[in-house]
């Protein structure tokens, strides 16, 4: 066990206390045979399929939360990129930002969360690297992870095949992730049980990728699923229509933003997937996705050229869904 | 171009301005057919090789330096970490945490030197990742990128290799990173024409990994030679003999030393080489580093068992090298 309780400079300085760090925290909650900590650079073994390489960083505030943590959170939002991709993720790499002054404790829980996130996952840390920046420099932890997974070769996936009719399906409520990370803040006195999705959704777009017909899937992480339309809008030159009745939204998250004076289509999801279907296809897709667990929906259209974002309102009525112009919730993910 | 001057939290939320920032800055400067900053995977088509993969972080302060800045500091770190393991640098990711209220230009200039460090370098940026830290979060930038190289399938190099007997090389002065970082700083009030020595070591590891008899490359970054040694000797059990004399540190290096209290061993270089080679193979691997324009000189031996790094001095004397301990330059890489 580490002497110390909390980070100082020395554990960034490539000595001993540095070493004594890794040892202890890095190797022991995320080794596996696939990790040397004592050399530069990982041989990684690839099946014989198509390589995908994915990067995110990870600044959640506050670091813990209800359903997760940036461990889980870093795991699972590299995980999903890939998945989205229609990869089998296989390897990550972890680069840690950790201010001076940290608790080793906490650190010690963020770690061992990601590992256990890592499992779920079927994921190996293979490379690391940890720096500590002197205290007020840094938000506590950041994190940055790199996923690199394999995909079937001729299976063609992408936002630009997206089409005219096309189907719009997804898996669960939006908006989870982002309202529990706020809720966690406690700044606004609003205290709730709701938990962040944030989850690997891994088998879901493993099903869904079976289905012939399938043309795009997306997470909707920072921007939420207002800027996924966007994107795919944008990429298109089509317009695409959500009906907002169809898009489900659990009442904690409604309630709180309605208070708040959020739009829920804006905040970020950590476990949902987007999914782009040809017309014909979306029965099947929605019962692959439902097999996968997931409680899956349609939820709107791609249209001839217009380059709109439209919502159909319980009402009847149409508005347009603006792209996202100011942060409503900076550090989300 | 962007109308903004500075970063704002804006600049990363998943909306308009993230999208213009990453389409203006980061695309313009790193694109290349094999990045695609609409996907949230690349696929990366590796040769018929072992693959290798590596991740580092940057937080170096100040974020500029003569000789470089943290954009090259981060593709050369990478780069180098996949070039002593043996492998051919061919991809990186990079994953970037801005503080707000970071000046754009800056920014710019930063990306534009990670473009060109990329270049000479010969690696592609496959994909990234930007987030916008609130003011007073961060250090201003910090970098985290992954490398991904191949290795010719048998090419067997590590620190496990190394044996008693061995000769130990290296490519060039030592200290000129960390020195020329530490007076880039001004805290001092010394002045000097000293440039970090931050550059690709891949042609010099290209050459010597062709030579029969070689062990093991490691390059010297933060905790320096010094640090290298503890490691050789910590993983095998062996004893390190390093003879001082023999060690090149520029006069500069050594003036700015004496004057701070540093010792030279324990600064980090960004463009050097340690190379641990068989007796037999020392003036084959000299004469190849050499041939790729290092300044390559013998530095010392490996020993059987005794778990020291000894130092010799000019005057003949022997003294033995501590593990580092405290830190002596934060935010050094």
């Amino acid at each position: 066990m580490l002497p110390d309780t909390h980070i100082s400079l020395a554990h960034g300085n490539g000595g001993r206390q540095m070493r004594e760090l890794i040892d202890d925290l890095f190797v022991r909650h995320l080794g596996n045979p696939g990790l040397d900590a004592n050399a530069d650079a990982t041989p990684i073994a690839p099946p014989d399929q198509e390589l995908m390489v994915t990067t995110d960083g990870f600044t959640v505030d506050p670091l813990e939360f209800p359903g997760g943590d940036i461990g889980s959170l870093a795991v699972n939002g590299t995980v999903n990129d890939l998945a989205v991709s229609g990869a089998d993720p296989h390897y990550l790499t972890l680069s840690c930002f950790i201010e001076e002054g940290f608790e080793l404790a906490r650190l010690r829980r963020l770690i061992q969360s990601m590992a256990a996130a890592a499992r779920t996952a079927g994921v190996d840390v293979v490379a690391g690297d940890t720096k500590v920046v002197r205290r007020g420099e840094g938000g506590g932890v950041y994190l940055s992870t790199t996923g690199i997974g394999t995909r079937r070769r001729g299976l063609v996936l992408g936002i630009g095949r997206i089409q005219p009719g096309d189907r719009i399906l997804l898996s669960g409520p939006v908006g989870d992730h982002g309202t529990a990370v706020l809720l966690a803040r406690g700044e606004f006195g609003l205290r709730g049980e709701l938990r962040s999705d944030c989850a690997a959704v891994t088998p879901i777009c493993r099903a869904v990728r079976e289905i012939d017909g399938l043309r795009f899937m997306r997470d909707p992480t920072r921007g939420g699923l207002a800027t996924v339309a966007h994107e795919m809008m944008r990429c298109t030159g089509l317009s695409i229509r959500l009906r907002e009745p169809h898009i489900p939204i659990r009442l904690e998250v409604q309630a709180v933003c309605e208070m708040l004076g959020y739009n829920p289509l804006y905040l970020a999801c950590e476990g949902r997937v987007v999914a782009v279907v040809a017309p014909d296809a979306a029965d099947a897709a929605l019962a692959a996705m439902r097999q996968a667990g997931a409680d899956a929906v349609e939820i709107g259209s791609v249209e001839e050229a217009g380059d709109m974002v439209v919502l159909e309102t319980e009402l009847g009525g149409e508005r347009l869904l603006e792209e996202l112009e100011s942060d409503p919730l900076p550090r989300i993910c």
